[in-house]
């Protein structure tokens, strides 16, 4: 059987390898600069990462593109061959909607923004930040309505399929009023409880770093992280970066303890799981790469909060615990472990939120990036919005702005449509686990033990292996038998807060 | 005064931007592939490295290109940018000479010779790496070819011109002759004296890499390195590579002492000030590169063997040394320490050679380089010709040919026309530390208390920011007063290992 010819494909499959490559490089060149650059290399290394989203933007958009794409779409084309077509499509449209002067006026204001952010939150001094941000927010807009026009949705929808192609805004709306209404009494009987039977007890240090660095890559190979494709560097902000064969995990380790840091890279090695397993066979392909960012989210907060804080887990984390700080005693007990890492407060900030409160800080954050795109909230008063937002959702006012609108660098740094993938990955990560499970049901033990391997193999091939050969509610509801919902979710909570 | 217009000059300007931060990119891929990447991320950033390799390429020999320069060849330019106008088209000749196939065939042949080579010389087999070999000199022959029509040269000084921009094939004839009558001499009359003097003590350890690496970092700080422009790693294979606001040394270090260490950081050191010390507003322009592998050596050398051997020095090293490893006794002597690092010996590994000797080394490689490029020696014969030349040149036959012809990557990795440079650049170096110590007579002493800023005051205007403004002989006649020869070089020698 002789295939039918596919020039025009064929010619775009080659490109899409190039592109890839300069993103690889891109993607490299970035961990580099978080993690090994000193700083006297930023202008250099800005430069270098300017040209080459230069160059990938001018492979994407260059005339003969369109005509390629025109000629594919004619070509007979199945399987992952016609995804990976539909997915430079997208690409294309994204890449070419915008005007070249607006890309790059919005990369130099995110600069400006960025640089002003670091020194407005370590002031805690809003005024400082807010001429850079109304910036943001106008060239934005500009984008939002040009993406829009071009792509068929409204505003808010264009920015959002950015980071997650397909997103859907009114059911955005529909799961996030759920969860608002269920949210707070589930967070108030926790807290509640939580009164009634005391503080669990901190394990007492030291805890040298070595010995965290060393737990944590031990964690690490458990969970399935593979040390000859990867590596664990430490840096201020966490991150997972890299390309699929070289996955590149940051965390930072307090001497204070290792609760934190531990739990950390647990995410970003659910963030890596998924780049390892995308299909070799697609590689450079856009087809093989990350469906989008409520899957990837859904990746790492599996593996944080349904796999690791599982009660099995923690008790397999306590031993391992023990051994790497020569711990004893009742802190150190698997129980009161499990009553620290299922601690829920009324916090100010979203990065250290517990799962029942973290979607509400994604909904203010939704909400209020909303408004100032639709300009129905001015700039200038952003400070009051969220703190009023935070009395509303939490019951809590922050103290200052950078416990309040200035915690988060995303729309300094021009990420306005971001937000919601974090708390639709966690819903997705609830069902995903849930499925997991029902379809295996020795793999809760099985974490107990330290054996990743059955989890692993479940989520291969219903998650990391499709890649981006469908849409994530098709991913999905073929992984699980529903949408994406807040059911899961909701029970999960439930029974690990108030059931037992 | 307004400037003539020059539209062509501006567009090759702003070209060569792009070209710079994209070999700048490669630069720092590179680095990483050596440093820092899992071995599992080899392909990924083969694919990566390639394909910037490839639109570099491509930037450079655009058709466009060729009628940009003729046009800007009859703009009003003066001064830095006729001399960059020079030096693209001097890379323009060179990228357009070879066909593109053979550059890609060049690329694979080497990746594929370099790998055999490396389990040749692990198993001191030269049967298996004189295939790749011999496929390395066909395509080399191609290339010289290639080269050698386009640019007017003979195909071995087309080579050499890669790696040193003018380089003249005569007068490495005649140079070299010099040194092959004037260094046996030399070497026999200090073996003599060393066996008269008998053997220095070394000092004994514990050496822990990490008090070896904050020495190394605080001689390099005393030697100018700045690190909030550049980093120090470990890697088997020492070298400097990043970009020149982001220079990257790398060095080895053993357990069992600093010896070797500390003077492997100083050489690295010696490269990575020339390239701090381009003129910062010459970046991303052909003229603000480094002139070429000649000055580089020289920069590395003359830290190495001119500064940083001398007594004053070796003294301040011998301070420093004590209290890094709490050392005592007369190992640690200044007087010791200068004998350890001035013994000459009869050995084979060229990377392993004293000053006087590595010459003979390079002059054997650079003879066999020649007669293998033209045919006179056949790659079959490459080993006996390996021991013939060491048996006359320095009275010694390698035991195999691991410690023979498979001891150097550079043919291997397909250079070939690169070995003279070594030698070249010991000559200026010589004859550049003459000259500074001319021009301020304090330096010597200065190097005594640590203090290298009078040293760096000279090398800054007479050699760093000179950059590729000129010929490196142009460079050097200007520092030093006089063209490249031997004569500071052999009087150094002598100086050093014949009086007092």
């Amino acid at each position: 059987m002789s295939a039918m010819p596919t020039p025009a494909t064929d010619a775009l499959e080659a490109l899409s390898r190039r592109l890839s490559a300069v993103e690889g490089a891109m993607g490299v060149l970035s961990w580099d600069r978080m993690v090994m650059m000193p700083t006297g290399g930023g202008d250099a290394r800005a430069e270098q990462a300017a040209t080459l989203g230069v160059i990938a933007h001018e492979l994407l958009t260059a005339p003969k593109i369109d005509d390629l794409l025109t000629a594919a779409e004619g070509e007979p084309l199945t399987g992952w061959r016609a995804a990976n077509l539909r997915e430079l499509r997208r690409r294309h449209a994204h890449a070419t909607a915008v005007p070249s002067s607006l890309v790059e006026a919005m990369s130099r204001a995110s600069a400006k923004s960025e640089t002003a952010w670091r020194a407005a939150r370590a002031a805690s001094d809003y005024s400082l930040a807010r001429e850079p941000l109304a910036e943001i927010v106008r060239l934005t807009r500009e984008t939002a309505s040009a993406k829009a026009a071009a792509l068929g949705l409204d505003p808010y929808a264009a920015l959002l399929d950015q980071y997650e192609p397909g997103g859907s805004v009114p059911r955005i709306d529909r799961l996030f009023a759920e969860l608002e209404a269920a949210l707070p009494p589930i967070h108030e009987a926790v807290l509640e409880r939580q009164a009634r039977d005391g503080d669990p007890v901190m394990p007492s240090g030291p805890f040298p770093v070595a010995q965290q660095r060393a737990l944590a890559r031990e964690i690490m190979t458990t969970l399935g992280f593979d040390f000859d494709h990867g590596r664990l560097d430490e840096t201020l902000h966490p991150f997972c970066g890299g390309v699929p064969d070289d996955v590149r995990v940051t965390t930072r380790f307090s001497e204070n303890g290792f609760v934190s840091g531990v739990m950390g890279v647990i995410h970003e090695t659910g963030h890596a799981l998924y780049e390892r397993g995308l299909p070799v066979e697609w590689r450079g392909q856009p087809v093989g790469d990350a469906r989008g960012m409520v899957l990837h989210e859904s990746q790492s907060l599996l593996m944080e909060m349904q796999a690791c804080r599982s009660p099995a887990f923690l008790a397999h984390l306590s031993g391992k615990a023990k051994v790497a700080f020569g711990g004893d005693g009742a802190a150190w007990q698997p129980d009161n472990l499990r009553r620290i890492y299922t601690r829920v407060e009324r916090g100010f900030i979203r990065v250290e939120a517990d799962e029942i409160t973290y979607p509400l800080h994604v909904i203010l954050r939704t909400r209020l990036e909303r408004a100032l795109l639709s300009g129905d909230l001015a700039v200038a008063d952003l400070p009051a919005a969220w703190n009023e937002g935070m009395r509303t959702l939490l019951g809590v006012t922050p103290p200052d702005d950078a416990r309040g609108c200035l915690q988060d660098i995303h729309w300094y740094d021009g990420a306005i449509g971001y937000f919601p993938t974090y708390t639709l990955g966690a819903l997705a990560a609830a069902q995903l686990f849930g499925a997991a499970v029902a379809s295996d049901p020795a793999i809760p033990e099985a974490l107990g033990s330290g054996d990743f391997t059955r989890l692993l193999a479940w989520l291969r091939p219903n998650v990391h292996q499709r890649a981006s050969s469908d849409s994530t509610d098709a991913i999905l509801e073929a992984a699980t038998g529903s949408p994406l919902g807040t059911e899961a979710f909701l029970a999960h909570l439930k029974r690990r807060y108030l059931d037992g």
